[in-house]
C-alpha cells in the first residue's frame, strides 16, 4: 500500500469488476464506481465507494479508469458520453488482438493514455499475492501506475508495448480453460455414474494438471525448435488411445463426442508421418488454417 | 527400499516399461526384463537386469511380474506362452475399465493373483517421491506388494477391489491431458505466429493450469451436490467466448475448429437455461449418451 493511495474508478461491476473495485478499497484507494445497472454498486457503497450515477461523472473523478465489462464494444458503448481526456483507461476484459488494437485506437483518438490488460485468475482471487495480471501498451504508463495496478494481484507484468500483447496471450494461455474443463467434466461424469463422487476426482486431477505444466518446457522447446523426434509422450501413443475413447463413451454412457474433431487432427498427424513424433507435432497441423 | 528387496519381472520395454525397470534396478531390485523386440533390453541388461529370451522363463524369474505393454489385449498375447500359476501379475497400461475386467478375468482363469494400475505420469518422473501411480483390486495382494511398488512412485495408492477403478479413474483423470494439450498448443501457434517463442507462454499456462486446479474443488461440490446456481464462472460468460475463437481463429490463420463441438455444448447448455449457472453444469449434458 503507498502512504497515499491514487483515486481510481471502476467501471463495470459484474463478478470480475466488483471484485476488482473492493480490492481496491480494500487497500485504501478512494474508488469510484459505476455499472449500467445501478444496483450492483450498493455492496461497494456500503463498503466505502463513491457511486456516480453518470458514467461521465465516474470518468471525471480518477486519474485511472479500469473498465471491466463483457467486451471492448460494450466498453466504448459505455464510455461513449465521458470524456476520456486525459484520462489513463485500462481494459480488463476478453477479447481478440484485434478487438484490442481497435480499443488503443478509440482511447488515443479520445485523449486518454491506455493499456489492455487480463486478468488470469477468477473474481475470488483479485488482490491476492500470487494472483497474475498482465498488461500491454505504453510502458511509462503501466510504470505510473504499478502500485496501484498490483493492488489487484501480487503477480502484475508487462508483455510489451504493442496494444493487444496482452490479448494475444490472453487468449493464447486461456485456451487451455474450457478444454480442460470438459475433460475434468467428463471424468465427474464418468465417476459419479458409479456412483463415487466428483470431488473423489480432484486431487488425482490436480496433481495430472501440475504433471501437465510440467512437460510443457520441453513442449515448447520442441515447438520452438521443430524437432519433434525425441517425444517423451508420442502421437501415436494418443493415437491408440482414440479408440478407448469410443469404448468409454459406449459403454458409460456418457457423451465424449467433444473429442471428434481432436482424434481428426491425431489421424491426420499419423497421416502426415508424425506417429513416431513428439504430441506436440500437432502445432504444425494447428498452424494451418482450417479445412 | 528394503533390506532384500523383492525380485520382479518387467514385460514391456517400451518408454513407459523402461523407466519402471531402471527403477527397479535402481532401488537394488532383482530384475528380469522380457521385450518383443529384445534388443530393447540391451541398455537395462547393461544396468544390471536379467534378460529372458522366452516370455514363459520372465515369468517364471519372480513372483511379481509387472507388464506395460500398449494395450490388455497386447499383454494377454504377449503372455501367451507362458505359465502365470502363482504369479501376481500387474497390469499399467492404458485401457477401458471393461478391459480391466477382462483382464483380471483373464488372469484369474490363469491362477494369477492381479492389480490393475496406472501411472498418472511421464516415464521421466518414474521413481520419484511425488509420482503417482494408482491401483485397484485384491487389497491384500496390494499391502504385500506394496514396498515394491512404491520404487515407482512415491505416491502409491490403491483405489479399491474393483480391478476396473484404476482404468475407470486413468481415464476419467486422464482426460484433461489431450485437451488441454492442444490448448497450450493452439497458443503456441498463435505466438509463434507472432514471432513470439512458444517458451514465453510456459510460465503463464503453467500458473492458468494451478488456476484451474484451485477452482475444481467447488465444480466438484456444485457437480456433487447439482446445485450450479452461486457460479464463481458462469456458462454465458463462456458461452460469449464462441465468437472470440472465431475471430481469433480467422484473424490469426490457426486452425480453431477442433472447438466447434465443445461450442455446441455451450450452445445448448444456453438453451436449456444454464446461461447464468455455473460452466460445471456442463456435466448434465455430458451424462447423456452422444446424439
Ligand atoms: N468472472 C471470471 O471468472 C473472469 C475471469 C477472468 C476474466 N474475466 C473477464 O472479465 C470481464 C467481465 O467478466 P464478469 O465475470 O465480471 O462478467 P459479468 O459478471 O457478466 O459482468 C459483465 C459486466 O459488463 C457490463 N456490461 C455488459 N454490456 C454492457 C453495455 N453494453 N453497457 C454497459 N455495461 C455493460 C454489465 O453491466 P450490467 O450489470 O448492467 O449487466 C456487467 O457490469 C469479461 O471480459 C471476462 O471475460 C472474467
Ligand atoms: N509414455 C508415457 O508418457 C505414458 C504415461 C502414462 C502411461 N503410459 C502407458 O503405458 C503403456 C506403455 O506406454 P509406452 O510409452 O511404454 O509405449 P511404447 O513406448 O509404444 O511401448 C509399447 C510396448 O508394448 C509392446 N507391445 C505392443 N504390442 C505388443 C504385442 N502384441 N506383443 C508384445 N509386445 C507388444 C512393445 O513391444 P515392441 O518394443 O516389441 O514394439 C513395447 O514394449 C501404454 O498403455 C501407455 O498408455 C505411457
Amino acid at each position: 500500500m503507498t502512504a497515499n493511495p491514487a483515486a481510481v474508478t471502476v467501471i463495470g461491476l459484474g463478478a470480475m469488476g466488483t471484485a476488482l473495485a473492493r480490492a481496491f478499497l480494500d487497500a485504501g484507494h478512494p474508488t469510484t464506481v459505476w455499472n449500467r445497472s445501478a444496483a450492483k454498486a450498493a455492496p461497494l457503497v456500503a463498503g466505502g465507494a463513491a457511486h456516480a450515477a453518470e458514467v461521465a461523472d465516474a470518468v471525471a473523478a480518477s486519474p485511472l479508469v479500469v473498465a471491466c465489462l463483457t467486451t471492448y464494444d460494450a466498453t466504448r458503448e459505455a464510455l461513449a458520453p465521458a470524456s476520456c481526456d486525459g484520462r489513463t483507461l485500462v481494459t480488463l476484459n476478453s477479447g481478440t488482438p484485434a478487438g484490442a488494437r481497435a480499443m488503443a485506437d478509440w482511447a488515443a483518438e479520445r485523449g486518454a493514455r491506455f493499456l489492455d490488460g487480463a486478468v488470469k485468475n477468477v473474481p475470488e482471487a483479485v488482490g491476492k499475492p500470487d494472483t497474475l495480471l498482465y498488461y500491454a501498451g505504453d510502458r511509462a504508463v503501466f510504470d505510473e501506475h504499478r502500485a496501484t495496478l498490483e493492488v489487484l494481484g501480487g503477480d502484475t507484468q508487462h508483455l510489451g508495448t504493442d496494444p493487444d500483447l496482452a490479448a494475444l496471450y490472453e487468449y493464447a494461455v486461456g485456451g487451455t480453460l474450457l478444454p480442460a474443463l470438459l475433460g475434468f467434466f467428463q471424468g465427474a461424469a464418468l465417476v459419479t455414474g458409479r456412483g463415487l463422487p466428483a470431488s473423489s476426482l480432484v486431487g488425482h486431477t490436480a496433481k495430472w494438471l501440475e504433471m501437465i505444466a510440467s512437460v510443457l518446457p520441453r513442449m515448447a522447446e520442441e515447438i520452438d525448435t521443430g524437432n519433434y523426434r525425441e517425444p517423451s509422450s508420442s502421437l501415436g501413443l494418443f493415437h491408440e488411445g482414440i479408440a478407448y475413447d469410443h469404448e468409454v463413451g459406449a459403454e458409460s454412457g456418457i457423451d465424449v463426442s467433444w473429442h471428434a474433431p481432436m482424434h481428426d487432427l491425431l489421424r491426420r498427424a499419423v497421416a502426415e508421418g508424425y506417429r513416431d513424433q513428439s504430441i506436440s507435432a500437432l502445432v504444425e497441423l494447428l498452424r494451418r488454417p482450417a479445412r
